[in-house]
């Protein structure tokens, strides 16, 4: 477990910091991606156009401000939407962010 | 009419747009001032500690976006949170920013 890395706890979660994580495009997307998807997504699993090593910025990011969970399966890091969670401690934010009619524009 | 600023009509409302000008705490104070009100309020108005000219800013970026109203009583430019057209573009999501919960964080 020594290459998990860390995430806040619900209690630590802080509104500037998610709507930062929120505001840029590339991010906003993994999040409905994630959203969308039936499963867990493998960080290399996610349409995206940008450098690796930007994908992992954004991914810590997004880890950060609570609103992913990443865990390793054998070599692979995984992204999990903590949207319980996030609906605990900012009700309807994703809801308004992931919503066809949002998405859309 | 003619000191009437541009105004961004509803089939133009952008999230992208809107959640950056919904990021910066004192734009989201505005926002959430004004929900909180019975009234419009004018720029004078505001519980907020910046200067005159950074406030106008601010009151800009919020305008374009299409998250308040201006208009002229005599002298005094007022503000209006446009509630509804905001809800009929992203449902839900001021109501997600301006819950006491998320207020208060």
């Amino acid at each position: 477990m020594g290459r998990t890395p860390p995430h806040p706890e619900v209690s630590q979660f802080d509104l500037q910091q998610v709507l930062e994580a929120l505001v840029d495009p590339v991010r906003r997307s993994i999040v409905t991606q994630l959203d969308a998807a039936d499963e867990d997504v493998k960080c290399g699993g996610f349409d995206m156009a940008v450098s690796k090593s930007t994908a992992t910025h954004h991914f810590k990011v997004l880890r950060e401000a609570g609103l992913i969970r990443q865990y390793y399966v054998g070599t692979s890091r995984m992204n999990a939407l903590r949207r319980a969670e996030m609906d605990e401690a900012f009700p309807g934010l994703l809801d308004a962010l992931t919503t066809r009619q949002a998405t859309g524009r």
